[in-house]
Parts: C-alpha cells; sequence; structure tokens
C-alpha cells in the first residue's frame, strides 16, 4: 500500500515539477523512497539538480552530489552560482573533485565538457583473458562506462580501441593488439558539440576518445549525453527560426523577464526593420492616391514572398547544421532555388490572376482595368515569389560567412527583408503595366 | 603511397557523394580498399545503401548485405522498390531473413521498426562467473549489441537488467538475480519514435528493451539510432515551422519535381488563405481612400503580429516536442502568453508612436493630424501583437487536441492568420480614433 502510493507520488512529483517552488520540489523529494529518489534525482536536468542540491542539509548534499559520474557532476557545478560552487566540489571525494576540477576548465558546449574521464583502459600486450580480469578489476574500483576497451602505451597514448563485443568474441590467448582497431574516430578537446554530435551521427558509435594536440587520451564522449546535445541544438535552432534569442532553458521555467528580453529584442530589430516598409509605401502614395485597388493585394503580395523566403531560408539552415550543405556549394544551391522559385511564383501568379478575373465577373469589385490589375498581380507575384526564394537560400550562406549563425535568418527575418523589396516590385511592375491607364 | 592516395579518395567520396550520379557513386566506392570501403558502406543513409547494394553484382551485393546488422538490413529493404526486396531477402543467411522478415512487418517509425533483435540473455539462476563465459560464447556466434544483458526465463519473459560494468563488479559467485534490476525502462512494440527518443533522453539509458503485452522481450533499441531518430525529428519539424511538408531526404538529393511538390501545397494554401487580406482590405477601400496615409502602415501593423505570432507557436511546438508542456497546460501557457504578447505590444506600439512623431518633426509626412495617426498606429500594434501572441500560442494546442500535428503551426500559417485579423483590427482602432476627423 505504501509502495503504490510511493508510486504515485514519484510519477505525480516528475509531472509537477516544473511548476513547483523551490520549497514544494523540496519536500515532495524528500517523500520519496530512497530507490525512487535516487532515479529521480539522476532523471533531472543539470540545473534543477544544483537546485535541489543547494536546499539539501549537508549530510545529504554529499550523499546525492556522490552519485554523479565525474561530467555530470562538473555540469552540476557549472550550473550553480559561482559562490556556491566551492562548497558543492569540498563535497567530492579527492579523485573525483580533481576530475571535475579539471573538467570544469572546459567549456560546457566542447567535446572537453561532454567528456567523463573515466574509461576502460588495457595494454597492448596482454591476452584477451587477462584484458578481460583486468576489466573486471577496474569495474570494481571506478563508475567507468564500459562499451569500448582503449588500448594505451604507458604514456597513456592512444593506441586503439576494442569493442567489448571483439573482445569476448575472440580467443582468450590472443594478444590485444591483434584484435584492436587503430582506425578510430577521435575528437579533439576543443571540438564544438555539434561537431562532435555529426560524428556520431556519420559513424553510429556508442563512444568516442577525446585526446589532446599529443596523442593522450583524455576521456571518452557516450553517445546517451549526444542525444540531449542534439535536443538542444535543435531547440536553439528551431527558437531562432522562429526569430528569438535561444531560451536555453524549458518553456516552463524560464522567468518571465528574461521570456521577455530573449524576444523583445528580435521582434524591436525586425520592426525597425519593417519601418522600411512605411518609408517605401510612402514614395508609392500618389499611385495609392490614384489607383486604391492596387493597395488591396499590398498584403497578399509581400506575405508570399516572405512565405516562400521562409521555406528557403529553413531549407537551407537545416541542411547547413546537419552539414549536408556547406558554404561553397552556395552556387549549387542557388541555381537551384531560382529554378523552384520561378516554378512557384508562376503557380502563385497563376492562381492570383484567376482569382481576380473570378472575383471580377461574380463582384464586379476592380472597375474597367481589372484585367491589367490581375497581370500586375500575377507579374508580381512571380518577381516576389523569386526574390523571396533566392533571398532566404543565400541570407543563411550570407550570414554564415560573416561568421554568424546562419539559424538567424529566422523566417520573420527574411519576411521582413522581403516585404520592402516586395513593395518596391509591386508598385514598379504596376507602373510599367498601368501607366496612362490606371497610374 | 597507395594509401594516401586510397586515404584522399575515400573523404572525397564521402564529400563528393550526394552530387555524383549513381554509375559513378559505384565507380568511386570500388576503387576503395576492402577497409575503407566497410566503413564508408556502414556510413551512408540506408537509402545510399540500398541503391549502392542494386547496383552491385550478385556476389558482391550478398558479402555488403551480410555486414549489415538485421535492424540495418531492414531497413536497406523498407528503402529499396517492393520489387527488389525479394531478391535482397534471399542474399541473407537463413537466421537472419527470418529475422528481417519479422522486423519488416513494424513501420519504420515505432519502436519495433527500430530494435536489434539480437541482444545479450542471461538466466536469473547463473552465476556471475557463468554468465560472463554464456556471453562470451554469445557474442562470438551473433552480432549482438554488447552493453546490457537481459536476463530471461525460460519463455523469454523479460525478468531484469544488468549492465555490463554491474556483472564485471560483482563477486564471481553471486547469482544473475541478486545484481540484476528489475525497475527498468521498457518500450512497448508500437510506442512511436519520438516517445522512445523522450525515454532515452530522460534515463540517459544506453538501449531499452522491447517487449510485447504479455512481457516477452522482442529486440532492444539502441541509443546510436536515436541520435539518428532526434536529428531526423527535428528536421521535419524544422521544415513545417519553416511552413512546407518535410523533405524526407536530404536537401541536395531530393528530385525537383519532389521538392516542388513538398513546397508549392502549403505556398498555394498560404496563399489562398491569404486572400482574405484582399478581402478584408476592399470592406476598407473608402477608408483607405479618405485616408491615404493609413495605408502606409499595413505592412509594419500586420507583420509585427506576424512575428509576435511566430515565436509563441515556435516556443509551443517545440515544447511540446520535447514532452515540457502537454495538451492540459494549455491555460498556463495562455496566461503567460497574455502578459508576454501585452508587454511586447507596448513597447512596439511606443516605438512606434515615436517614430510618427519623429518623421513627423524632420519630414513633415502625415499631415496635421500625425498625433491621432501615431496613436492609432500605436493602439493597433498593442492589439495586433497581443492576437498575434495569443493565436501562435494556441494554435499548436488546437492542431495537437484535432489529431494534427503542432509542428504545422508554421510561422507562415500564423502570420496569414494574424494578417486577416490584423487589417480589421487596424481599421477598427482608426475608425474609433479618427472618425470625424480624417474618416
Amino acid at each position: 500500500m505504501n509502495e503504490i502510493h510511493s508510486e504515485l507520488l514519484s510519477s505525480d512529483l516528475q509531472e509537477t515539477w516544473p511548476l513547483l517552488p523551490p520549497g514544494d520540489r523540496l519536500d515532495g523529494f524528500t517523500l520519496l523512497s530512497r530507490a525512487e529518489a535516487e532515479e529521480f534525482f539522476l532523471s533531472l536536468s543539470a540545473r534543477d539538480q544544483a537546485e535541489l542540491l543547494l536546499a539539501l542539509p549537508l549530510k545529504e548534499c554529499r550523499l546525492w552530489i556522490r552519485l554523479l559520474a565525474p561530467d555530470d557532476a562538473a555540469d552540476v557545478i557549472q550550473a550553480t552560482p559561482a559562490a556556491e560552487r566551492g562548497r558543492l566540489l569540498a563535497l567530492l571525494d579527492d579523485t573525483t573533485r580533481t576530475e571535475v576540477t579539471a573538467l570544469l576548465a572546459y567549456a560546457e558546449d566542447e567535446a572537453g565538457g561532454l567528456m567523463n574521464p573515466r574509461y576502460a583502459r588495457v595494454r597492448p600486450d596482454m591476452s584477451v583473458d587477462e584484458a578481460i580480469s583486468y576489466l573486471r578489476r577496474q569495474a570494481r574500483e571506478q563508475l567507468a562506462t564500459i562499451y569500448y576497451a582503449y588500448v594505451l602505451d604507458p604514456q597513456q597514448h592512444l593506441l586503439g580501441v576494442v569493442s567489448f563485443r571483439e573482445l569476448f568474441a575472440a580467443p582468450g590467448v590472443k594478444k590485444v593488439q591483434e584484435v584492436m582497431r587503430t582506425d578510430m574516430v577521435t575528437a579533439s578537446e576543443q571540438m564544438d558539440q555539434e561537431a562532435v554530435s555529426l560524428l556520431f551521427a556519420q559513424h553510429d558509435l556508442m563512444a568516442i576518445p577525446v585526446v589532446d594536440a599529443e596523442g593522450h587520451l583524455r576521456g571518452i564522449v557516450t553517445v546517451d549525453d549526444i542525444v540531449d546535445v542534439v535536443q538542444e541544438e535543435a531547440t536553439e535552432d528551431i527558437q531562432k527560426i522562429g526569430g528569438m534569442e535561444a531560451l536555453e532553458g524549458p518553456y516552463l521555467q524560464i522567468g518571465f523577464v528574461r521570456m521577455l528580453r530573449k524576444r523583445a529584442g528580435w521582434l524591436a530589430a525586425l520592426f525597425l526593420g519593417e519601418m522600411l516598409t512605411a518609408t517605401a509605401m510612402s514614395y508609392y502614395e500618389n499611385e495609392i492616391a490614384r489607383a486604391v485597388v492596387l493597395a488591396l493585394f499590398i498584403p497578399l503580395i509581400i506575405s508570399s514572398g516572405g512565405n516562400s523566403g521562409s521555406q528557403a531560408s529553413t531549407l537551407v539552415i537545416r541542411a547547413m547544421a546537419l552539414g549536408e550543405v556547406r558554404l561553397r556549394d552556395w552556387w549549387w544551391v542557388i541555381r537551384r532555388e531560382l529554378a523552384v522559385g520561378l516554378a512557384l511564383g508562376t503557380t502563385l501568379g497563376l492562381i492570383g490572376l484567376l482569382r481576380i478575373l473570378f472575383w471580377q465577373a461574380l463582384f464586379r469589385l476592380y472597375g474597367e482595368h481589372f484585367f491589367l490589375i490581375g497581370l500586375t498581380v500575377a507579374c508580381s507575384l512571380v518577381g516576389v515569389v523569386l526574390y523571396g526564394t533566392i533571398a532566404g537560400s543565400m541570407l543563411p550562406f550570407l550570414l554564415r560567412r560573416l561568421g554568424f549563425d546562419p539559424a538567424s535568418a529566422s523566417a520573420p527575418f527574411v519576411a521582413t527583408l522581403v516585404d520592402v523589396s516586395g513593395i518596391v516590385i509591386y508598385f514598379t511592375v504596376a507602373s510599367l503595366i498601368l501607366r496612362g491607364i490606371l497610374l
């Protein structure tokens, strides 16, 4: 009965956690059974773990922080206010503290910051049988992730790697160096986490060793940490594509002021850019006054440019993030987008023309020059959609070339860029087709 | 020298692969050394592997397809035209063919389609020493992923799991059932791959067992496959957020017609929706004729609504995909977005008002009623941005409630929705403030 109650509580706590004030979180946590509390604690984000640890009494806090592997402990300490870090570090045992301190020197988003300094190691001249019993000893002494065993020389240079499957499958008397692989995928300590995750995706590995410039093994990055990295990077890109700064935290847990700042900056910048539409429109004020009917189609035309631009920029941003498209592929992309933009523009132009002819037949809204108005709208659509597609697909290249994140070529950014030009294109086409007739 | 040449070729081939015609791909591939060809082949996507296999002579083809684990072979066969599948299946050895045929019954995007039917198994009453030598025998016989050993009863019911680390660390004479864990995270065969990837992210596991309704172990999903799933799902969401159908393939490899279809559908649908702006504008044709100055600010105002809506919908879509926000959290979200929308709208309104006052002082563009015009623009901005924020944040909830993918609440979709209402809000505010003065 007690267990059922506790089960309910654990899933309840998981669900309501993001909405609970810190005090209630602690209360809920202390009500869990030891086994549940352990699983629950390990499933929390580093930020939440840090918050919980700081709220616990000292003895409890030591117990919980020692549950963490060195790389996870380093993440928790990085998520702690600077003033409290020393206090948490002091709670670790000596070996772990040394390892964690070394890890804290790396940025959170590079290979060094992701790696675990405890790995399974063997020597090249051991027999397979010796290696297996050596690994059993290592497993007893430390919390290593065992999937690959790394073959090191006495100076800790990485010579090769052997998976557990290979080690187990090999005859017991063979030497490790006879069964190890020497063509390995490795990462440098400073490699960006996005590049590390592409290595994992490309080679389907369970762990990648991190080596320094001299070839010493420094630690291993395991694929379970990469799932989080991939989620995190995708979230950042998606939020940027949506036209804002990356939140860097779960939606429900970001404070109001922080949320506002992340959104207001880009929104205000886009607003200032969009003001150019008012400037552009004021150049055509006389044309609008003479032919108000032209004004009716402005939102339709400029938004079509924005939509086609948003498609193109999103495609290119994502293809770049996945490593499918690189800077020098821009020429290939522009040729394809030119063709796609022309085809899409023609499609929308035809729909627009038909719509105007049809509405005219039904409601007689557009006066005697309805056909020329329809033609103006159709030709403008071809131009605006083509322009939107090209601008949308090239902006990510331009941003990357200039050293910015291509994901900043957000749908709203491209739309703003295209809106101003769309107005100019529309009124230019109109003055060509309608000059002397309506204008 | 020969090796250096071959090294260059392998990385060259990797880079140019997406752009090569099938014949050249085959030529390049056959030039690689055996070891490189093996690594290269395993790094290809299932689609590319299938294409290459079909182009190879029969004997070569058998060699290469037998390199693949059953789950990967099933992926390749799923990527092959139906007419060719039998031919590839016939090349597998009997055991693998049975396993692959069983896997083909599952959809590609559910747990059953991701799982590997070969896993390391032990019995609960074995001693740890016995279990380790039993695992060594299994490793010799089959290509199992060894990280966890699964404890099964004679009827193949999953009783528990023990990680290799735990097995290695335990005293050799202990029974497996004394060291195994029984509180496991498992997936059902039909569980959606997005849900499976959330399980991995939440529990930081290397593999999750797939069990059927009776508790039999059917296979295991390993985390390295999940990295691909997470990338794939994020790509789909990003492309939908950009206002198009998911491409389902790398940008550079999608054919022109397929690319066009994926983009034209949504673009045309958005265009038809956006036509309502022309209808809405025609209701206000007289107002525009009387005060052309009002038309100047239409793009500025409606795009601000679209931008704020795009921010809100993107945030909610991503939070839903990560499991941070669920359907029943809508009330919490709407209250927060109401406050955020009001704050953002007020900010933009103030900037807009200042801009009009400033431009009037500089260029005298807006006539004697410039202050009332500024006020109209400012008040409309508050309304439009608030409306955009609420519409953008609620649309994903509505779509999910109706059984659609919330990611379809794309930036362009929200913008289109908000554009029409934005025009109505603007002219309503204008008629309230300017009636009897300009209108």
